[in-house]
């Protein structure tokens, strides 16, 4: 019964995820009909750049949260209300996320030279990453809801490249200050880097 | 085949929940052209908190009613004609979310003083709460479509708790003609409440 | 792997049917924010009535539908090239309905005595009504991808009753020459004519 | 476990095809409320034709690159990061397919001379048939990812059909130039194609 819990709880999940990762299309708009002429509809579709960098970003960066969401539940095999409501809550990040892309990329198509929705942009995924760290945390708490053949090395090499999630991003969010290009930019190489396991620890310390 | 027909079933519902829950965010709307700069644009996003509210509470909502969804079909093994019916009247509900909720951040924003958008969201949660009772006891009456093996103290926790439900969300809908955010926090804390299953009872009387 | 080939075909089939339902309620639209003060949103939404009479019965229909896909599937056990591609046609026509159904919402209350978007409605449902028989008739044609031991009074029942579809549809369609809420109705019950499985003959004629 | 890693990566895949394919509809618009009475609406219906022959074109596109998805991850039976960043890549494309779409039937309803929208719609096709093979080729190589049991036979006409994609769809693109009816209705015949499964070789050459 514990493994049919999981189960449902990851196709509830792929469901929200291939939802939001589909939802931002809707996003790209479609030039007004009188910029619909070969020259100015190409004009038009080159300034949506920012648009589409924004895109392929969140897509990038939901993808790979599903990656990782899949990666803790080859660990996690048993389910509590607990569990249910921090899925719920990563899920709520997940779900919001078209929004401030959209966001983004309307206020750098407008005014290039203000960064609120690359902050708001940018924060949002900080908040994502503590929320992983949190989902992740409660269940492998003393083992709490993994599997009980889970290899403690590839737990422990989980638990430390997620204590670097919310610090990266927060550079991210920090490089907003600074640079909106660079900001995204960075939050795509991190998509990137999540996309890849950790590196299982030689040895384990006392968990 | 009985156990398979249940399977597709919540794997539909399953999808259901996951579109509806995901088409909650194409409500937030970003600010005009002409609203981008950030004093502006950070105005337009405080004065959409009303939303935001609606937002997060009914994704709750939504997020709740699929665990306990989850929760009746680990009792539930077997389906009819009138399961799937009472699923789809509980479905029609859940997809209908969406509408309610935008209209009450719509009408909050306009008209914080006005609360006929407040009472049809309260409303349309107490019918929720009513279909659930009534897909539940269609398949707990007798025993009905239960697993063989269901343990009876859990059926009858959650009976127990489910009756509640209308009376509860009552409640709320009754405080949306006092206060409209005073009702939308109840709500939300009515979906808390019902992510935690019932108490089991320590004697069972007659089912 | 002919399970596995069904099983796969059946999630992308109830991914579909989840989200071509889901999707109907983006067709309710919220009033404009001068008519969100109380008397005239309710009055609005008084107006919309023929937008949520028709919303419900295509929710019905589709659910309906996603009915009788599960319950054909429960014999269907072996996929081809030619299944695939019937298959794909009902989900096109199923994807579709969303379209038609916001058209007569839209020209009815505009133009309640029009009934070329009624004639479209139901012309749409005696179409899907024989792209369900196709897909039927295709895979039970001399047991072609039916489960070894399917039931032959089973089979015989769907035929007999799916014999029925294309006609009682096509009622509705002419319907919608005399009255526009009438044929509305007459989808409706039929929706729920084919929520009930058709009754088994008492004997097999040569199939 | 490396076999309910590809089956979790087949739901979330089938999630985003399921939802991608349903969004297409979104695209065809109710006509404006004073072009709703039945002549008026008539009129419009039929000028929507670019758009419902990109509609259906688009979604037996989609349905096809299911199919195959489908028919590719009958052979691979294991999952690594590679493995997931390029179904992620495909999916990206999958996922960007309304936009084009939409586009083409816009620019072809109120410019049918114009053609970059065409070039973009082919072009991408192109990208997703390259993208197909990326994929195929990189879990076939050396069996990398296939299942121990895998036929070469099978393995070898998927390789030798799946050549020809990039090719085909290059040919569509091109024609694109020429005429812009042309390239929909050929790259509507090429999901036809696609829809069947390659031809087995007589004999291996060495692989």
């Amino acid at each position: 019964m514990d493994e049919k819990e999981t189960a449902r709880l990851e196709a509830f999940s792929d469901g929200v995820f291939a939802v939001a990762i589909t939802l931002l299309v809707l996003n790209i708009k479609i030039p007004p009909d009188n910029f619909l002429d070969d020259p100015n509809l190409w004009q038009e579709l080159l300034d949506q750049w920012p648009m589409l960098l924004a895109f392929v970003t969140s897509f990038a960066t939901i993808g790979v949260m599903w990656i990782n969401h899949h990666r803790l539940f080859n660990h996690i095999k048993r389910a509590n209300t607990g569990l249910l409501l921090f899925n719920l809550l990563l899920l709520l990040m997940i779900v919001f996320v078209p929004f401030p892309t959209a966001l983004l990329a309307q206020q750098y198509a407008v005014h290039p030279d203000q960064r609120l929705a690359a902050k708001i942009y940018s924060g949002m995924f900080v908040i994502t990453a503590i929320c992983f760290n949190a989902l992740w945390r409660y269940a492998a708490h003393k083992n709490r809801l993994l599997s009980k053949n889970a290899d403690p090395h590839a737990v422990r090499a989980i638990s430390n490249q997620y204590l670097f999630g919310p610090v990266l991003y927060a550079v991210a969010f920090g490089l907003a200050w600074i640079s909106v290009p660079a900001s995204i930019v960075l939050n795509f190489l991190l998509a990137l880097f999540f996309a890849f396991p950790g590196r299982k620890p030689r040895s384990l310390p006392d968990a």
